[in-house]
């Protein structure tokens, strides 16, 4: 009986999911709004009420002068020898899930290595078109640590404590807030981050509880979004934890499994690559979005995003808390299903919606 | 096997709606806002995201030089010989399930009487105390009509059509619209109703799809709130519709059953009085909010809210159209339970969310 009532639920559960994908796709379809320039913080306010992507065709960064701002040359010569953490991966997809050696799959998080930011430089693409890297490494670079590596809100100085980063020659270059989007949620950032990669790098297809707004200042990006409402299509699993890792500084990136005691599982979507073709279900409707050097995106929170990158890519991000009084993150857990009233037959417990992954 | 899925699935959807607002009222609590004065439009628009109640000790109606506005006497030299609609009913409860000469629960809507403000303002109570009413009539009144009585949309000319008001000499004293909800919302009011009445009419609960800014100009309203989360503990039923009707002008007030042909049937809350000790399971958590002479109310889309008056009362309330991009209206459309997905066993097809019901 238990059994039969948890497989009814569990049918109940997963048609109440489509109901309710169906009826917000029916009622925004795929649409979203371009703006031409950056809102008011009124207009953005109302546009995070809606909750929906908007594509603004003008930066958060401001224009350099120097016509060579943000070249490779140019970011080496602000940065000099300075030593930077990079994150490093056989395969070009950290934070994603990836068959170990042993045959299981295991989210996988990449090697983290130290380097100066000339040779970490030396390992991507030159323009924004592919072109062959000039170091011959199988190995893939991404400046992604995403731990506020610009900013953190320790900046902003409520808590009195240093916010020291990796790259504070560059931080005269970007601005710690959106004044637009800091006014709209009455709050400053969470954590500003740099990104630097190129075309081998994926970020695999994950959401965030935050209000992210996303500046690319080279090269582009291309992402693919599904609203929080059709995370169920994403056939989000448990795995086991593993991280990328060298027995010796010459040695290859092995993918070495986590203590399963003092690790929890993790959970992630085991839908690789959401852009080929009958990766998702046809009740998925993914919104293909490009943002271009100049432009940005808002990102609302719960949306769940793929990205991949076009040549020497430069982009910086905003992570701001979201509303958590009202009814945002109630939803937002119930469409993860990580906290739904127990079926009797539902796998472990995973992470909570809040916690925030990579990109 | 169909009755038993229906059954289980509908057990389902009852622990599925019980862990929503749970979680809803786990994570908001009974809190609302207060605000000494009205917001800015920016400082709206967070509110409206958040979608809770909020308290503002102060009106939206400009305050007179004339210490004696918005008196009976005052109303009554406005107005003159110009003939209103009033609802009566035998027991104040216009729009309310009620018993029928037959026994049976009917939607009961209120008769329509013409007549003169001052024969109007004679039947309510002097103060705002409750007294003795001079015309010692067992009928109730209620100036309710709420279909934009002072504005609709076609005040501000959007479609060329006029916009005649039995109220127009009280336009004058009424702004068409709140601006800083109406740069927040960025649309003007679908509809601006005067409301006057007196302890003897109480409004039924309810809900409607519109954001609602509520100012009492004189007397006191005392709202009991559920957010939309908890309509489940409201139990709606499907009642079939009548109408207070006298076959001559001295005849008294019948119920006359509609005809149910032409006439659909309309989902209405079973609980009579939420305020009454044990009416409401220990799953609600009913807020209470009295709103004096010079407050203003916001009452956010889908609440439910059931309305008590403290002797002669005036009052005038904005509803603006709410967002219909985005989530809010799948959510309001979800916990109304009118359109989700067939369990087998369900009443038939009730009215919309989207239907509005009186206040």
């Amino acid at each position: 009986m238990i059994d039969l009532e948890g497989r009814l639920s569990d049918s109940f559960r997963s048609k109440t999911l489509k109901w309710l994908s169906g009826e917000y796709h029916g009622l925004n379809g795929t649409q979203y709004d371009v703006l031409d320039e950056v809102p008011t913080s009124l207009e953005f306010s109302r546009l995070v009420h809606i909750s929906r992507p908007v594509l603004i065709r003008e930066s958060v960064i401001p224009e350099d002068d120097d016509q060579r701002a943000w070249s490779k040359e140019w970011i080496s010569g602000k940065m000099g020898d300075c030593e930077i953490s990079v994150a490093v991966t056989p395969n070009g997809r950290a934070d994603a899930v990836t068959g170990g050696l042993d045959g299981r799959l295991y989210f996988a998080e990449p090697h983290t290595q130290k380097m100066t930011m000339p040779s970490f430089l030396e390992t991507l693409s030159s323009g924004t078109e592919a072109e062959p890297c000039r170091q011959n490494s199988a190995e893939v670079h991404y400046l992604q640590s995403q731990n506020g590596n610009l900013f953190t809100s320790r900046y902003f100085g409520l808590t009195g404590e240093d916010d020291p980063s990796e790259f504070e020659p560059l931080r005269d270059y970007v601005p710690s807030e959106v004044p637009w989007c800091s006014e709209a949620l009455d709050r400053m950032p969470d954590a500003v981050n740099l990104w630097i990669g190129d075309e081998k790098s994926v970020t695999s297809i994950h959401s965030d509880p935050y209000e992210n707004i996303y500046s690319v200042i080279r090269g582009a990006k291309h992402f693919t979004l599904l609203p929080p409402t059709e995370g169920w299509c994403l056939k989000e699993r448990q795995y086991p934890h593993a991280t990328y890792s060298r027995s010796g500084p010459s040695h290859e990136l092995e993918l070495i499994p986590s203590s399963s005691v003092s690790t929890p599982l993790v959970r992630w979507s085991s839908i690789a690559d959401p852009t080929a073709p009958g990766a998702l279900p046809s009740d998925a409707h993914p919104i293909h979005v490009t943002v271009k050097a100049g432009e940005t995106l808002y990102l609302p929170a719960g949306w769940w995003h793929h990205v991949r990158q076009e040549g020497f890519t430069v982009a910086v991000n905003y992570w701001y808390d979201m509303e958590d009084r009202g009814m945002s993150w109630v939803w937002l857990n119930f469409f993860r299903g990580t906290e739904e009233p127990s079926l009797g037959n539902e796998e472990g417990a995973g992470a909570k919606a809040g916690e925030r992954a990579e990109q």
